[in-house]
């Protein structure tokens, strides 16, 4: 039997959903026109008035949002809201310039930790689960939106935050965990560690819900069989509020993407224009019930796939495929964020010239990434200790950068590969996004 | 102009919090007692009848609960309600053995997040304030309580947790944080950064609520000049709730008790028996609101003086002084608990007589703690290189037992003074206990 949150709104008619976004587009593009400088003047520049946005068919005249106008807008500048009406910070874990903050009131909180709880209703959470949620608290969104969700469906959190597998195991066993809330790739390393230590048999999972990363079908296979478990994935953004902007149903074949707060668009990330259901392109937000930090069009960078296709699981939200691969350069190594140009800004700092290259591999479920460097003619050594010396500073420099481990390899000069057009520099084996 | 969060009981007379205590004494008693198989067996044997208790002055006929019984009923032993009415599991950091866990149901979350918003307003939290919270999160009661009670005043709040010093300071210069909540150590370390970094006119600090760890009238001072606040301790247990069982108010002279909530006594450790204000015994909780696990005559083994004079700031509510001690050998050493029986137990088991001293300091506001171990006349080695071999051994196992790094000498035979009485174990230099 399928379990709902909310199910007059999660299985509301396409008729009632289209009425709502509608309704509460035209109000946000009004609220933030009038409150927020930043939209004011992008919308005055394209000569667009909020009058003129009369429906949710209007939306693609507006201009989009990006990940930097966030950065340049960093602290204040998207507030639609005094910060005395705000309740709350969240912020990504940008381990490099300014981060992304994002802001809530507590209206928005509310919002937010309901879709979190369709999400843990969708995975069968009910008063009677115990839900073990092992994602980071704090600024990260991830502990604070599944805790709040798992609240509001009145089951049992056990808030264990991240890391030490042997405590996270013990409560597993001794409190009777039945929904796992975590990373996919540490879900997988749970399960490992479980029969490991031959506890198969007494753990009580029944589901888990695994996001924040990308994971493929084999991966889930694995998961749910070592776990005896039937594993849910999510999606998120802390710039549109948080883990729950999407989740799935029992079908497993998408997402449901919350269109009572969120418009979703997919766009030829080239020319901006909207694409149609069915067509592989860049998944765009609005959002629309949000207070503090409402957000107009904002180009996620991530490439999927849009289908209205009705689902088994009664629900009449749009569904999108997991992100089939990104429209920027970036990387999701071990969950962090890396650009290429971080670790190229590393390595010329060091004095290294810019020929690279970035492999990105998986081993036991775990992401690896490896960059290999060529030494200058005047840098070059057979001594294998400075080589050691030198390649142990890199590590530093750029643990220091991303927040992560990468191995480096120095070779010899004139050994990586000069392609004629733009050089090849990252080399993903993970086939994450294989469709 | 001080601050209230609910003035009507913060500064209600004593015949009503009296009224109040009576009252909800009677109840708890009762459901306990029909509810809990611990509580109705340890009842019978002192052959007490819930009838028995008719007011607060009946308090003293029942038995006494303590940490042991915590442990030995983990996990589910103390529950009042069924687990399907609790919606979150607390816990304390144990290190060892049995871990204390707390239940809540939503009641019992909403009434111990107002317990810290009062404590949030005694500091002069109002919706203007961003308060930075950088207890951990997770299964520790610090941040998510002082998280809570910030949300209820309706402050903006920065979920930060712990850790990442820099970030801290960025958060605090650029979001404007006005209110810091954390261990009075780490306060101690951020002032100091803060001035390494000559930040310390970009900061908007007016107060911090430091908590979780003793700490003295120097300290506060130092912390108060450095960051240009004032600092307001607070006191909790994760057993009782967590963080804002009690607080300090502007008079900065004792913690307010939350008496609607929790009534205390003070005793004398050896006999049990009751002692009037102004007598220094161990502090004992007995909690009259709490639904999923009510604790009755919790003895807290922290030794205080309570103090019912007039307080200059309004509030009604008894008053307990900083803990003056313990009455069991627990030492709290950077935040953690130690027990010299587990540093012991590490000893035997890796081949060393039990001669030993523990040295517990304080070097720039941070705790440091040293054991000296005697070689046995067999294993003397005056070769330094297999000394600090067997030293680093100690303390990994030292580090696995208490999570905290130890510092170990191993010292010649027969070095340590033999005492005629019980061995002095512990030298605790800090003088935090002083009065």
């Amino acid at each position: 039997m399928e379990h709902y949150y909310q199910p007059e709104i999660e299985c509301a008619s396409r008729e009632q959903i289209r009425a709502w976004q509608d309704e509460r587009l035209v109000k946000t593009v009004k609220r933030v026109y009038e409150n927020v400088e930043f939209y004011k003047k992008k919308m005055d520049e394209k000569g667009i008035r909020p009058e003129d946005i009369r429906s949710a068919d209007d939306l693609c005249k507006l201009p989009f949002l990006t990940k930097d106008d966030l950065r340049d807008a960093y602290p204040y500048g998207l507030l639609a809201r005094p910060l005395s009406d705000c309740v709350r910070i969240q912020s990504t874990s940008g381990t490099t310039g300014r981060r992304v903050v994002a802001f809530y009131t507590q209206n928005d909180i509310d919002l937010w930790e309901d879709c979190c709880a369709r999400a843990i209703a969708a995975a069968g959470g009910t008063t009677e689960d115990v839900v073990h949620v092992c994602y980071g608290y704090g600024l990260f969104t991830g502990g604070p939106g599944l805790n709040g969700g798992s609240h509001k469906i009145g089951s049992l959190t056990l808030p264990m935050s991240s890391g030490n597998t042997e405590r996270q195991i013990q409560f597993m066993c001794d409190l009777g965990s039945t929904i796992l809330c975590c990373t996919p790739s540490y879900a997988a390393y749970l399960a490992e560690s479980v029969w490991e230590r031959g506890l198969q048999n007494q753990i009580k999972l029944k589901a888990g819900i695994f996001g924040a990363e990308a994971w493929t079908e084999e991966m889930r296979r694995d998961i749910e069989e070592k776990l005896g478990i039937k594993a849910y994935d999510i999606y998120g953004l802390t710039e549109i509020s948080g883990p729950g902007v999407s989740f799935e149903c029992s079908a497993q074949t998408g997402m449901h993407i919350n269109e009572d707060h969120f418009i979703a668009e997919v766009i030829d990330p080239k020319t901006g224009e909207v694409l149609p259901d069915g067509e592989k392109g860049e998944l765009v937000f609005t959002s629309i019930t949000k207070e503090a930090f409402p957000l107009i069009r904002y180009r996620t960078r991530d490439i999927c796939i849009l289908s209205h296709e009705k689902c088994s699981c009664g629900r009449t939200h749009v569904k999108m495929t997991k992100p089939l691969g990104r429209s920027d350069d970036m990387l999701i190594v071990k969950g962090v964020n890396v650009f290429p140009s971080q670790i190229e800004t590393v390595l010329l700092n060091q004095g290294y010239p810019a020929n690279y290259q970035i492999i990105v591999g998986r081993k036991n479920n775990s992401d690896t990434i490896e960059v290999q460097v060529e030494m200058t003619q005047e840098m070059f050594s057979d001594n294998a200790g400075v080589v050691a010396e030198r390649e142990k500073k890199l590590v530093d420099a750029l643990k220091a950068m991303l927040g992560i481990y990468v191995k480096v390899s120095l070779v010899n000069p004139k050994t990586i590969a000069r392609s004629e057009g733009k050089a090849v520099r990252v080399i993903d084996q993970r086939n994450l996004y294989q469709n």
